[in-house]
């Protein structure tokens, strides 16, 4: 698309937000993705690392040295440079942070790569405006001056004791409706919300998203102000866990996308299958130990797929409902209410089903009453017993600590698959009596 | 679990933070919400309200009147006063509206309510700090400090020209460290990001996302400044989206609750069971005409509901990576590699559950060979032809300009239920000739 001719490339960039620029990155060959990347200087250049699709950031930095890498990451933040860097090899890692200019974002990045991964500290990062209690106004905003330009959005001043220890909290917003003799312990907010630097990522999610806070200040065990997390990571943790979610729901077992390697896509989809294929089999023996009834009445065996399909179909309904109602906390009432709720919802489902199927079936399709009816039985018992199965399930997991989303997957609609058919068989033989 | 102690109820709930008092509501028995959010005052209880659940707020707001709605609502931003009132019937809108005391908030709440549903303009507040190009920067403070009182986040100060026309962006920190009698004009940053007023709000969630906004203003064809969008509607928006793919792919048609009523939820989920019977008449139709192999293969028929689960499977998984891919705007390359790399998967997803299938229905559940044969070839043309099914519904339906989170769904799953049975029945005529 473009000829060789650096100064344009420089200038065509230039105008462009980091954003596009690592799109272009992720579309064009890495050989011009190299180029371009060496070609911008490394106060856009690390700005579109953070933007690059993982692969294609894996690849660039495979071929800049220590000292580049260290260059690019020296301009981030310290949680965006940690993330990269923890993408690295152990060897890779100790090198950039050793090439480090900046011995303080060093030891930064070294803290932040020693959290263990989805916990507050991986998320947060270690720039933010911190001011003493016993401050003036006047003096907190010189101060504040010279840290506000490495903190790239202000969302709130912290207050700390000499300890260190978070006591309360400050806007900006409060700094300059204040008069400049006033001390910050009397302008700041005692009442701040925190994370333990332990806590879930997911868990800090939820409560910035409760609270609508735009970033949480994050604390050790003693108080101590540690750091802090924006609500733009938190836009990533909800987007990664929504997809989770998804993926869980459709049998895929990691994250994967659709540009992965064959490889990988395999690896994360073949799992499912084969459990898929295990219930299967057993579907299989169920029928052939009904093989006898065969003879009497074939039309039996033409009604199991619509049978385990209704049965799958209903369970991920319900165990989808369920699964989301986990997830937002908003799951009201007794278990027996909810029970009963869902047997009353199967019925209705159940009997507008049947009498469809019945009337459909003796109409169209030329089966027997006897043929009818037991068709219309069983799907009024399947799907009451499929969505019984779809409702507590996931209940069940999540009170073992099992991600209930897990339910929503194949492993729902395979087992109902197994019970739906059972219970055709089982209920058609009581009354046709094979 | 309280007795009826105003004072003792007043002091408990003033400690807590109103996200945490709205969910207590929730759970609360119905004349209980009522009587708290009568003894609380409208600064706390407006903020209560705009956290409820929409069923709980919906009955509470049915029990105040148009004038107590609008001491509520008077205390709130104007987007989600504007969210609030548009859940009332348009004769109560109209009444609310004239009973509130602040006639600027009554015009911004009429503007905002005029904006369709999903459009920047439904989700845009009016309240942003505006400062003139031509004001300096200690004048600017002084307003400032008038303006910033009613907005309660500074995120962006938004620079206008004298026709209110947007021309730059300017943050607190850049006015703290600028000198007081610069120019705004000097200090302010020309380029910034805007979107229209009728721009999709999923639209503006991605750009938001893209270039990590925390705020963006809104404007009008002529590039007036009309309000702005803070980053916390946005995770709401976000949030939605995956709570509707979610439910999508589950066979959900509208957005249901577990504590929604049960004709609610039956009215969401029988539409695509009804769907399902019907694709499931199909595949007994199918079956039925295939009635005379079962004398000489009845083993055959065993096999229907495992071929028809695998289709099932292999469907929704290839679907859910494309919606996924199509939602991030992730896809690359050409249809015809997408074709290739979804077969060449398949090829191998396809050839291992086969020879798993061949072995163990030989082995343990002793059936022919030539049907083992016949089965295992089946199921690897089936699992191709629905993962190419898989894939390409999603991206033909993206095309058309249909939500390609619908092929994830029971339609998925049905059609490739249908496509198998009848492949897997075409080849066991061609293998065993029946």
């Amino acid at each position: 698309i473009y000829e060789n001719n650096d100064l344009e490339i420089k200038k065509l960039f230039k105008e462009v937000h980091f954003a596009d620029v690592a799109e272009v990155l992720d579309e064009v060959s890495f050989d011009e993705a190299i180029y371009i990347i060496k070609l911008l200087d490394s106060e856009k250049t690390s700005e579109i690392l953070t933007e690059l699709d993982e692969d294609t950031r894996e690849k660039i930095l495979e071929n800049l040295s220590a000292k580049e890498i260290a260059d690019e990451v020296g301009e981030m933040d310290s949680d965006d440079a940690a993330d990269i860097i923890g993408e690295l090899s152990e060897e890779r890692q100790e090198r950039v942070i050793n090439a480090l200019e900046d011995d303080e974002l060093a030891a930064d990045i070294k803290e932040l790569l020693s959290y263990q991964d989805n916990t507050a500290g991986a998320l947060m990062a270690k720039e933010l405006v911190k001011v003493y209690e016993t401050w003036t106004v006047a003096g907190c905003m010189r101060r504040i001056r010279g840290q506000a330009k490495e903190v790239t959005r202000v969302h709130s001043i912290y207050v700390v004791d000499k300890e260190d220890k978070l006591v309360g909290r400050l806007s900006l917003k409060d700094l300059i409706i204040a008069k400049s003799d006033q001390k910050i312990a009397e302008i700041s907010k005692a009442k701040v919300d925190a994370v333990n630097v332990n806590e879930d990522d997911e868990k800090v999610a939820k409560i910035m998203a409760k609270y609508d806070l735009e970033a949480i200040p994050v604390i050790d065990d003693n108080n101590v102000l540690l750091g802090r997390i924006t609500i733009d990571d938190i836009v990533d943790v909800l987007k990664e866990e929504a997809d989770k979610d998804y993926q869980m729901a459709a049998g895929i077992s990691q994250d994967v996308e659709a540009n992965d390697t064959i490889w990988e896509l395999t690896k994360a989809r073949l799992p499912w299958l084969i459990l898929a294929l295990f219930g299967g089999f057993i579907s299989v023996s169920i029928l052939g130990g009904f093989e006898t009834a065969m003879d009497t009445y074939p039309a039996l065996f033409f009604f199991t797929p619509l049978i385990a399909a209704m049965a799958g179909n209903v369970g991920v309904q319900s165990s989808a409902i369920i699964v989301q109602g986990l997830a937002n906390d908003s799951l009201k009432g007794s278990l027996w209410r909810r029970l009963f709720k869902e047997v009353l919802q199967s019925l209705i489902n159940g009997f507008v089903l049947a009498a469809l199927l019945m009337s459909a079936g003796m109409l169209f399709l030329g089966f027997k009453v006897e043929i009818g009816v037991t068709v219309a039985i069983s799907l009024i018992s399947v799907i009451m017993i499929a969505s019984i199965v779809g409702t507590f399930v996931p209940i069940i997991l999540d009170k073992r600590g099992v991600d209930p989303a897990l339910a929503t997957g194949p492993f729902i609609t395979t087992s109902n698959d197994i019970f739906g058919i059972l219970i055709y068989f089982m209920i058609a033989k009581i009354i046709l009596g094979f």
